[in-house]
């Protein structure tokens, strides 16, 4: 049992349904087959020769799907962090050379350590900081990058390394005259081919077949010759074992890129998991558990020259659908790549980089999510900002800037609009035992001796001036005249810290002075054992805690014919008014 | 109206009450005579020459009696103000030079720019970020660092300026075989004719008679030939005009001492002021004007030569006792001073500095907080502990260093807080229409078909995945059987955003699925609202929303006995349902 939590594949493993078996091969091999070429340009967006994106497709596949818990989730290279990592690793070296290689692969065993250790400290909570808008925002504005940066390939002229959109574009526009047509036209084609493929035929794994159709087109029209980039030499045969002997100075720069990748990382990886999850009920996707088989599967990838990887959305949604039931799939995918790096490496020679760039390029402008923030516009102007804000950041300030910009912008928010909080005051639903804001509904009944206000927030030091403020206000609209009760109507304080105790004694005290006296209705448990701590109750014994606002109003009616003995409510009770 | 609202004291200039004469000239003349010595002591604590504590005491005064809101605020030097103007400037040059006193007149300037401009932008609020157990704890510590920084002159020793207090501790051991002893035995004499004045007879100023005793001791026993210290000369007459010119990249060095005494001193101020206002009612203290008073008392000081001040705790409550009415109370605090300045500066030439020291010691060490913590610790352990650790990370890190500290931690644990909150089954309270958590409360009414879950948070991007994993594990313990009907009662549901709306989306597909009913009760208005505009309410036409949990289950009867023609609970209506 202990055994089967940490490694979730003994579960399936124990017991595998051979029924379960035609899936999975099916699967397995339909996702090995998109890795292929899917595996060499995310290497290439990382700024790795091609063959790392394949050695990244075996090891981490095979570790992930004996300690993961989702049964379904395809791990490898993705697009995202493979431009993180171009991202982090580009500024300490030039691309492609022994020392880039070296670095990246580095940065796999910092991210698998990482997330480890996060995995065994339970911190997996940490990535519900992204919310919904700032990840929307983040990822079009990364795919928009991402896409770009393979522009260079496309038109076949040399640009340099930006991850800055204005930069790209502009080099873009100053080289247009140099564009290489017989590379442009391949690139071309190449999305051509995929996009109608997708949209027409759907079973065909668009692609494959561009990565074939332009190996037989190069080859065959001699184009490599005529200055057609193609991948060239890659060496055959398995990944070796690696370990990175690094100064401690190049860790610590390593570090704030090995920070993002982890957590952006992590996020892409627990929400396609989690998506998946929800349709087979089989199984349960166990978040700490998530970060500790992605860390492993970054450790032991980095050991056999990986480079950073994760659970992706595109193979995922393809592994799935092709009938993956466990992690034998990815097992079986992993399989397909070995053989390939065994056999099949020579057949590459003259794919040419512009049909990577467009395999790229179609994979990522299709996650430039249009929807999301046309929603937001509509439904909730304070995320839309949020995502507007997130996306301009990601493009303007960088990659890792612009998720930074967008989380911290969030929880600035969370935090500041609870330091206004909404406040009403209620009047009754005639004939009901029901209170309503008297500016959201007619016809309320309110009387001239009782004031009851809601406030809609915890009662923390960062508003109970607002709060302290706003009841003076509502006694002062309301007139004092004839008032002799406010109620607070606690329903929505979930919690009060010791600066709303203060707050709330100072308030009795100068209503006290007025002759009007403060009733505390619906007060929570946990809110209840804040005010016994502080002494609150005790200090306020001549005020009551009711359980419900129509409680104490019955209860002043009581004093106010004189049924009632207690003129100055003297007595308190917590547990036994349950019935008022 | 408009000019009396930027010049509150127009209101009382007015219609002056003779009446109200013997208070402010009584209060007026007791603060004056307090100021001469507290002057002197804090100038000393902030490393300036003591003239500079009677410059401060004067234009300040008037300027805030004119533009503050508050009748009885005593503003001039403080301690704790003091202690941050030395932080920030002795980095920057050595104590008591000319340097240094053109920095500290320059910081004046630039704490008032700040706070003016605070003001203007009704940034007041910001304050409200300062829970009280952070300023308690940072006040004890703070009062802690400045009576040990006066230890060298009680003990008449040289000791490096460290704002440490293991530094200053190490030091005073290391050199207490060099302890001057006359100079020890007047500092301790006057300590004690101070603690013994303040028990014994109140109405005599303590601090006055100590100083006058210092002055007569010193010059009668020729302790100044034997080693005593003495503030020797003192400038007569007023402080003249100046104008810093400084270097721009100085300026920018002392910003963020200018920023942390901005906020320091305005909360110390403000805080005063309306504990003060609260006794008096015939005014109303506003935040952001008190920050354009103070920015202009700051602003105008430093033309006269003035360091930063600020309203301090002591001398107001001091002013409010002896019967202040009005701002004309300070005015006769400052012309005191001023006939000092003109006059009587010869006297304190034989004051010794040990006897400032003991007036200093003597006052911070009555602002060190014990009844707080002990108070915390049996009330809130979570405010025990921001209060703990604000007050080791002030002595640790530093004066601004610990109180931001505090400021990001009390911020993070109210994020925290609403990741992981609180949630209940909720039962009925037999023979009533009240619903409470089961846990709490006994002999509950249940039932097996309908659960009903309260959430006691806003439902945002931070917590929705514990929100969906706490509702999966209620289910599951309350059995899936004959469970048709989850009822969500949102009454403490105050906010939601777009994720949110996406979770509850998510929920109400996930349990159709499992044929769950999800139904909502007590939405409020400001969610109903996010629900309208996520369009969450067309899509899930067939679910209802309930003013009650008790409507809820009344529907849920109906349906059950097929009183209520809508099997699917297939109607939607918000504002018609008011009576269910």
């Amino acid at each position: 049992m202990i055994l089967s939590k940490y490694i979730p594949s003994i579960e399936w493993l124990k017991n595998y349904n051979k029924a379960d078996l035609k899936g999975d091969l099916s699967a397995g091999l339909t996702v090995g087959v998109m890795l292929i070429p899917q595996g060499m340009a995310y290497a290439m967006i990382a700024g790795l020769p091609p063959i790392f994106g394949l050695y990244a497709s075996t090891i981490p596949l095979i570790i992930y799907a004996l300690f993961g818990t989702s049964r379904q989730l395809a791990v490898g290279p993705v697009a995202m962090v493979s431009l993180l990592t171009a991202a982090g690793v580009g500024v300490l070296a030039e691309g492609g050379t022994a020392e880039y290689i070296t670095l990246a692969i580095a940065l796999a065993l910092m991210v698998g350590v990482i997330q480890f250790a996060l995995g065994v400290f339970r911190l997996g909570f940490l990535v519900n900081f992204l919310s919904h808008p700032v990840i929307s925002g983040f990822t079009s504005a990364a795919a928009l990058i991402i896409g770009l940066s393979q522009l260079k390939h496309l038109m076949g002229v040399d640009l340099d390394r930006s991850s800055y959109v204005h930069e790209i574009l502009l080099q873009a526009v100053e080289h247009v005259s140099a564009t290489h047509l017989p590379t442009l036209m391949v690139g071309l084609g190449g999305i051509a081919v995929i996009l109608l493929l997708k949209r027409f035929v759907k079973a065909i794994p668009g692609q494959l077949v561009a990565v074939l159709l332009g190996i037989i087109v190069v080859w065959g029209l001699g184009l490599a010759d005529s200055g057609v980039k193609i991948v060239g030499d890659i060496p055959q045969g398995l990944p070796s074992i690696t370990a990175p002997n690094l100064d401690l100075s190049v860790w610590q720069k390593l570090m704030p890129t090995a920070l993002a990748i982890s957590i952006v990382s992590f996020m892409e990886s627990i929400a396609v998991a989690k998506a998946i999850q929800s349709k087979h009920r089989n199984y349960k996707v166990v978040p700490n558990q998530e970060l500790i088989s992605l860390g492993l599967a970054n450790i032991f990838g980095s050991i056999f020259q990986s480079y950073p990887t994760t659970g992706g959305f595109s193979r995922t949604a393809v592994n799935d659908q092709a009938g993956a039931k466990t992690g034998l799939a990815s097992i079986i995918s992993a399989g397909l790549i070995v053989l390939t790096l065994l056999f099949l490496t020579p057949l590459f020679y003259y794919l040419p980089k512009a049909i990577l760039a467009s395999v790229i390029m179609v994979a990522v402008f299709g996650l430039i999510d249009l929807k999301e923030p046309k929603h937001l516009w509509r439904s909730n102007k304070t995320d839309f900002v949020m995502l507007v804000v997130t996306f301009f950041a990601t493009l303007a300030l960088g990659i890792e800037e612009g998720i930074a910009t967008g989380v911290i912008l969030s929880l600035i928010m969370v935090i500041y609009r609870t330091t206004k909080p909404h406040m009403a005051v209620l009047g009754k639903v005639p004939g009901t035992r029901v209170f309503r804001n008297i500016e959201r509904f007619e016809d309320l009944e309110t009387r001239d001796d009782v004031l009851i206000i809601r406030f809609d927030a915890d009662l923390y030091f960062a508003n109970i001036n607002y709060f302290t403020e706003q009841i003076e206000e509502m006694i002062e609209e309301h007139g004092t005249e004839s008032l002799r009760v406010v109620v607070i109507d606690a329903e929505s304080i979930n919690h009060i810290d010791s600066s709303g105790v203060h707050a709330l004694e100072q308030l009795i005290t100068d209503l006290k002075e007025r002759d009007i006296y403060l009733y505390l209705a619906a007060v929570k448990g946990p809110v209840r054992d804040s005010l016994h701590m502080g002494h609150l109750i005790e200090k306020i014994g001549e005020h009551r805690f009711f359980l419900t606002k129509q409680g104490a109003l019955d209860h002043i009616d009581r004093v106010l014919r004189g049924e009632d003995s207690s003129p100055r409510f003297s007595e308190y009770t917590l547990q036994t008014n349950l019935h008022d």
